[in-house]
């Protein structure tokens, strides 16, 4: 049987594209996987654990004849990888990415895209606090959302040839215009991160302060949950925060006003003012799905 | 053996209340533990649960012979719980609370009690969603922290029997001054309670601009997290904040600035010093133990 994709290669080989590789290579989805990175290391690493059948340096000589490149290295870099090879790419090849911002990001990958090259951006919502391909497995996506943004240009194929990827990766797939995945994912996701960032750093604040305040010693179920993404990849979040950040600064308005308004009932002692703020917030949280 | 306490009364036998009345039964802290309060269908569970040996509605009644009251009824309803029988309490009695603002509330109960009367002021930190009696369980407060509030007036004869009984319920028990734990609390959980409520309630402001938002659907773990303590009982939270409002109002602001920072410099694209607030962010809460 055919593979569905001859030649893919993962430009950037960390949890997310190591993690890419081993699926695709286990389920015989590529006839061979190649790696491209910066370090040595890693990539021996991604080989040893059958992420990648080999690695090459050379980005532009690894895509010359590939039919699939996944492009899993952080957002900031895409417009300086697809400037370096993109024009490289043989007709009919795939180009997909993994990045958590979509948008402007897509627009601007397809325009490096040459004629008969289709980009699908993808996003799926899957990773821990580990990195590097030592930390991928196959089951990482199982069960996860994985977000398509195609647009008007997006070729029918390649859209269902990367949702069939992604499907037997195992994910939920789900699509949606790139722009909207921003405004959405900036809501649930990014203010999220922005929240738990800065709820650590005011926390630092008041200890100056407060000199008994142990944060580590005194953190209770409550704090350590609010708090727990903080401890996420600060160069990922940066470019991610940097990339969303008109959505981003939207959100970060709105919850400065919520905070604001509570702030202002609590100070004037408003007590059904108060409450009637908490309900709502129990009333919508309550009506998350409980998950194990 | 004499059990260390005569006749023990629980005023407000809901979760907290109950489940000391347990421990203070099956540990036979106490030869007799009589219940207090307005929802009689509670008091019945309790007596079903072995909570309380029996139950009176009239708390002047149970109160008279008691050597030991604890009160566990909301921190609002100290002022009028304290007014109603605090002028019956005999000679030699101890009183202890378990709310979770100290500060002015301390000196208000010391100021409530009659010669010879003895109040403690307690915090065990433990509590669940659910609430009643019937929730109630002995080892709800097994290695969680009990803060002890002792001033100038307390007894150290009561707080030591105060602190037995903590550490017989399987609490690791601490002391601080009333005003330092309210700091210290406003910063550690009162602050993250303000933080995931205004988060829900933000949302749902952003959610009214993008329709597609479905909070729900597209929750993923970090919004999961960041938010779980929203669902938190609207009245306790919102007696708590009004209680401790002078900290929990500086620990809002100092919230605020500490977003509004994140929010300029990701608005100014300045990609070096949004990393520099999230790697301080992720260095403090990398210090936090490990739990399960």
């Amino acid at each position: 049987m055919k593979s569905p994709f001859d030649r893919a290669v993962i430009i950037g080989v960390g949890l997310i594209g190591g993690s890419l590789g081993m699926i695709l290579r286990r389920k015989e989805l590529a006839s061979s996987v190649v790696g491209v990175g910066r370090r040595i290391e890693n990539l021996k690493t991604a080989v040893a654990l059958g992420a990648i059948d080999r690695y090459v340096v050379d980005p532009k000589e690894a895509v010359q004849d590939a039919d699939l490149v996944i492009l899993a290295t952080p957002v900031d870099t895409y417009e300086r990888h697809l400037k370096e090879w993109a024009s490289c790419l043989r007709s009919g090849a795939i180009v997909t990415d993994v990045g958590s911002v979509k948008g402007e990001l897509v627009v601007r990958a397809e325009g490096h895209m040459p004629a008969g090259v289709h980009f699908v951006g993808a996003h799926p919502i899957a990773g821990k606090e580990k990195t590097g391909a030592g930390a991928g497995s196959e089951d990482l996506f199982t069960g996860r959302r994985c977000i398509l943004t195609p647009t008007e240009l997006t070729n029918p194929e390649a859209l269902e040839r990367v949702r069939a990827l992604w499907q037997e990766a195992g994910a939920v797939v789900l699509s949606m215009d790139p722009y909207l995945h921003d405004k959405i994912l900036g809501a649930v996701s990014h203010l999220p991160h922005v929240a738990a960032f800065a709820l650590m750093n005011a926390l630092v604040e008041i200890r100056a302060e407060v000199p008994a305040l142990d944060l580590a010693g005194h953190s209770g179920g409550g704090l350590r949950d609010t708090t727990r993404i903080a401890a996420s990849s600060p160069e990922m979040w940066r470019d991610i925060f940097i990339w969303n950040r008109e959505n981003v600064v939207g959100c970060i308005k709105a919850y400065e006003r919520s905070l604001g308004e509570l702030r202002q009932l609590i100070q004037m002692g408003d007590a059904a003012g108060v409450e009637k703020m908490l309900e709502r917030a129990k009333e919508e949280r309550e009506k998350f799905p409980i998950r194990s």
